[in-house]
């Protein structure tokens, strides 16, 4: 349809989850050049036919193992020299996920699959580094209109959990009396019994989100 | 760089204004198949050196005549299909204008450019009802946790004024004593004089933006 040279198109996603205290981010190591043995973000081309969100859901499966119901496009980057192969356009998108509901493996296209801290990522393929902090900003900028922590927080959680979740996204304490005014005035929880907190006598209510969890 | 046939990337430009108390977005009569004599987004191909962002201004100057210093990325539009020449993935921009700044005039690729309500578009060419869409709903979310309409007021302005943006892009009233206390305590603003109310005795504060205004 057009007589001009066309760029490649291709799909990066951004796996995030929180243990150990911390976000972590899913990267595998490219088993193939440019940048082999460097590590990436899972990603690759997009097919003629497929639609982009397809492709992003191929192509995580494809290279680590994971199907993720809800992935969510952030930004498109397409600065020409971003890859050394030629001019690439990149649609990233982004999923969240509890790392223990999920085991990542290595399959055809990478050669290892792991996880890492998204605040402290090792050294990165293309502009990898700058995809992963636009992709913490866009996670940042939604806590401020909507509730986060759907897919990161187990079936029944406390509140103090949740509060823990923004903290660890946004990297600075959080109120706690706004938080939970906040939180409850958005009306996505629903009480779900109490709990004896360990190694004391309190009990803490928990909840879990309206919604049917997956 | 890939044996496989390559998609088509082109960006679109969602402009929208504020006037007749409407939100307004800016579009142009296409000139040529597809969908020729249609209404469409301004828009075009990226070429092979161009980064995204200098092509949507580029394609914006050369279809209407604007230019614009902001223009933000809302979203990439890839479905296979929604181009009848072949498979086309569109980057799409928004920017903010006033109104009566600017002149927009059609250009060598445009038959007619002229501004139509943003909600109540008419018949458009491609997906391009559901690129409006899309963006109208990012500014709203854009809304919560950040301050919009320093592109939409002029340069003086009263908190009715930009209350009424806000009812404007929402659709809805907006609680005037909430929405004083969230606009000041974002301490973007500056007082600048009070000014008679045409019509009567009171005078009302007028304000200015921080930042030094475009």
């Amino acid at each position: 349809m057009s007589r001009y040279p066309k760029p490649s198109v291709t799909v990066d996603i951004v796996v995030f989850s929180i243990f150990d205290d911390h976000l972590k981010v899913l990267l595998i190591k490219r088993g193939r050049p440019p940048f082999e043995g460097r590590w990436a973000l899972p990603g690759g081309f997009v097919e003629i036919d497929e639609s982009l969100e397809t492709a992003a859901r191929r192509e995580l499966a494809e290279e680590t193992g994971l199907r993720i119901t809800t992935l969510e496009q952030v930004h498109t980057f397409g600065d020409p020299g971003r890859d050394p192969r030629g001019r690439t356009i990149s649609v990233v998108y982004c999923g969240l996920v509890q790392a223990d509901q999920v085991s990542p493996k290595a399959a055809s296209d990478a050669a290892t699959v792991s996880w890492f801290s998204a605040f402290r990522p090792p050294a990165l393929a293309f502009d990898h580094q700058q995809i992963i902090r636009c992709a913490i900003e866009r996670l940042r900028q939604k806590l401020e209109w909507t509730t986060v922590g759907y897919e990161l927080l187990p079936r029944r959680f406390t509140l103090a959990q949740f509060q823990r979740v923004y903290e660890i996204i946004l990297q600075k304490p959080v109120d706690k009396r706004r938080f939970r005014r906040k939180i409850l005035a958005q009306g996505e929880l629903v009480e779900g019994g109490r709990a004896r907190v360990p190694g004391s006598n309190r009990a803490t209510k928990h909840y879990s989100f309206r919604r049917p969890h997956a």
